[in-house]
């Protein structure tokens, strides 16, 4: 379980595992907290003390340095080139989330060549949402954890919780679940990606787009602006999406224990995410969306990558367990549908009559009539029989089994669901001829056995 | 059953009622078939009586005037107002068969005043498809045999046979099953329309579209090349389609045991008869869409003038029943897709395995781990596991019943699945826990029962 570090990088600290198998994150930069101390969280909100509960280095990040690109905005002109050369970035960016911190290092979906991996490194690094090491194991968390307290950005705290409110607010690194990341901390690259986080932000979000742009086409302020800051701030909102919208928006269809939904919106806001339902109930599979037709650039990247001989050992799931997986959630629901449903009085709550009182009945003006042993009251019913009154009223007091059932007319199953609900009583010993049969066997007499 | 011709037409020449019910269609014009004389249909068209095989009256009326239309209109300029005019009578007539002899007179879905009657009977006659009578008793007959011999438009005989070739060839008439049109013989409307049928016809389908289109704005020839003979071939081609590609295109979403589909294109075409699946389930209700967003103007035209107070008894099917329908059909059809999958190998067709093999195989190499009282075999997914090699690892030779669970991490259905397909034996007596305890009841030692 310890770090094995045959490479150069010095080892990572590591905490000892527990016998679960699984690891404390072990922050490395920042001064470990005193757990002997009571955490902020534990405390409730007050006027007093709110401003402690901020994760104020996060809200600048994500909230202030943002406004303040959107607000400066206002007197930088936006270029052509550089609007191309953002949105460009903005994928680049977006591929280094998706493809490189969520579907290879949180998921190993899939493996990567070292010019692959430092160009997702980077990528990621210009996204500003934190180091792959740091992603990757809050969101194994969340897929171990999912929904509960121990879910680090769980939608059952609310939406604005799972989309930015875990990141503004400080939260208690004990309720956080535990997860192995013993792979990560033998990644050279996402080993480096961490201990130079700071750096690498500041390179890949600002300093190089601002130079491209500067250096490209003059537009230095423009680049700082619109390909840095605002781009930032679209990027991270998109990707905020997939713990928020995903978890919150659409269908259902692998499994519907917990949140994670299936969304095409989600999906073209997230290079692919959106298909989330399938992605939590198959997180190893390298694809989000499985049909040629859904919305999923990030795994048309992997794919590529595959042709192009930097990604290798895609993963898939089998496709017999992924429709074992939908037919057993449709099945349940269509268990829920059917429960809703009245499917007539069930045969053991209905009276026994004999062919006799059948008969009697049928001759006072009920309007009774005997198929497969049940006798049905068709009176409401002979007025709107679509086969007309004279043959539905032929059948009164008789036993009309074969003549439903194709003798005269085979009916449809709306037909057989409709006559269940007429139930009134079942038969004594079962159908007419059997009846009957039985009484000839014992030699009696059979009253009003006439067709 | 004989017709109880109260009002004053004279009564319909009517044969009698069969035992089922139902009558013979006797055609009160034409000179009733000889039927000692094999008929036409009897015999194989070779090159000599091909001729005698084609209905010549009625591929004058479908293909050969709509073709003279055709050719005319070449040098008939279209102006805006007849046009727009053909348009609105090309509904007319439309509504005349769906609303009429549709949903009125064949299915007794609803029941209309005598002026509604006259219009739709006056439509009908202006789309030139027969007479309500002798439409609405071969559509009977489509319902209560579709898809078999006895159906008159059988599409199992061919898309093109449903859709024209049953009126352009000869049709042995006793080969048509029988229905019940006594009710129709008791209708005023429906026997007026039928007696005087070339009358109506010619009057409604070509002089008055004429008339209307020359008085109105001096365009006769418009009139009758446009509003008449070209709005027929539309109307007739479109309400064809209900016969053919109502059977032919879409989902089945209440009953697959015959050819009736539902399909939007259908509907567009056919004034909202397209959802042909719903309709043959339940012929009855007056709506063929049960949704407000799918388009029946049928529907929507017969709710209006209930509204208008000239229908009344408007028949729906209980929505309990119309989703019972629902529900078995998509069971029917999970049903089909479980059968395609593999579930695993029965529990039945696996050996028989003890604890104490289990543990000896799982130390001389085999990655063996019990689960639920069954033995799986994961070493080929090791490597592919989700939760990393060390917890599945750390399982072999183990009960991993209660870690697999929820003890470590609680599996998805996918998990559950994948592990059905890993099964090589079934443990005897049961799990790890069962069998220890029962050695203790009997107070034996049981081996290898560790950690
Ligand atoms: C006893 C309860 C009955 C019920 C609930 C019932 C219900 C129905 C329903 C819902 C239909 C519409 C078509 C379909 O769904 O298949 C239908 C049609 C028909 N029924 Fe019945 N029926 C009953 C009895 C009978 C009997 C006793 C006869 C004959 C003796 C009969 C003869 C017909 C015929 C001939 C049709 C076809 C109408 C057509 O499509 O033209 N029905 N019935
Ligand atoms: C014996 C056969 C096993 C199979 C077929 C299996 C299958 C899977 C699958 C398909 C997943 C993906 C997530 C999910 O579907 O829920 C998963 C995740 C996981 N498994 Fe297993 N597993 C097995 C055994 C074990 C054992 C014995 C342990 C623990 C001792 C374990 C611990 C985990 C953990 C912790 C995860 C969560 C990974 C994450 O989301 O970060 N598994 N397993
Ligand atoms: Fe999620
Ligand atoms: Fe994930
Ligand atoms: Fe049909
Ligand atoms: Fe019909």
């Amino acid at each position: 379980m310890a770090s094995s570090s045959s490479s150069s990088p010095p080892p990572v600290p590591q905490a000892d595992a527990f016998p679960d198998g699984t690891t404390d994150y072990v922050p490395v930069r920042k001064k470990a907290y005193d757990i002997r101390k009571p955490h902020i969280t534990e405390m409730p909100i007050t006027w007093s003390n709110w401003y402690q509960h901020v994760n104020w280095l996060n809200t600048t990040f994500i909230i202030f340095i943002p406004l303040a690109g959107l607000v400066s905005s206002y007197w930088v002109p936006l270029r052509f080139e550089t609007a191309v050369f953002s949105v460009a970035y903005y994928f680049f960016a977006g591929l280094g989330i998706t493809a490189g911190y969520h579907r290879l290092w949180a998921h190993n979906s899939y493996k990567a060549t070292l010019p692959l991996k430092i160009f997702l490194a980077a990528g990621g690094s210009a996204a500003v949402e934190g180091s792959a090491r740091w992603w990757s194991n809050l969101h194994r968390s969340h897929h171990r954890y999912t929904d509960t307290d121990k879910d680090p950005y769980s939608v059952r705290k609310g939406l604005l919780y799972s989309h930015i409110g875990w990141m503004v607010m400080k939260q208690n690194p004990r309720r956080i679940g535990r997860t192995d990341i013993t792979d990560l901390n033998e990644d050279p690259v996402v080993v480096w990606q961490h201990r130079n986080y700071i750096k690498s932000v500041i390179t890949m979000a600002l300093i190089v787009p601002t130079l491209v742009c500067g250096f490209g086409w003059g537009d230095f302020l423009g680049g700082i602006v619109y390909a840095g800051i605002l781009r930032i701030f679209f990027i991270q909102q998109a990707t905020f999406c997939v713990n928020s919208l995903a978890h919150w928006l659409g269908d259902q269809p692998f499994d519907d224990r917990n949140s994670p939904r299936d969304h095409v919106i989600t999906a073209l806001v997230t290079l692919g995410e959106g298909y989330h339902n399938f992605h939590h109930e198959f997180p190893s599979d390298f694809r989000n969306a499985i049909e040629w037709w859904q919305y999923d650039p990030t795994k048309w990247f992997i794919w590529t990558m595959k042709q192009l001989g930097l990604a290798y050992n895609l993963k898939t799931f089998p496709q017999n367990e992924i429709e074992k997986g939908r037919v057993q959630q449709l099945q349940k629901k269509l268990d829920q549908k059917r429960a809703t449903l009245d499917w007539g009085i069930p045969l053991e709550s209905l009276p026994v009559i004999s062919w006799d009182d059948f008969v009697e009945q049928s001759k006072n003006g009920k309007a009774w009539v005997a198929i497969a042993g049940v006798i049905h009251d068709v009176g409401k019913f002979i007025a709107d029989h679509p086969g007309g009154k004279a043959l539905i009223s032929s059948a009164i007091g008789k036993d009309a089994t074969a003549i439903f059932n194709g003798g005269v007319y085979n009916h449809s199953h709306a037909a057989h669901n409709l006559l269940s609900t007429m139930r009134v009583g079942v038969l004594r010993g079962g159908c007419e001829v059997e009846i009957w049969k039985r009484a000839q066997a014992e030699n009696k007499d059979v009253a009003a056995v006439t067709d």
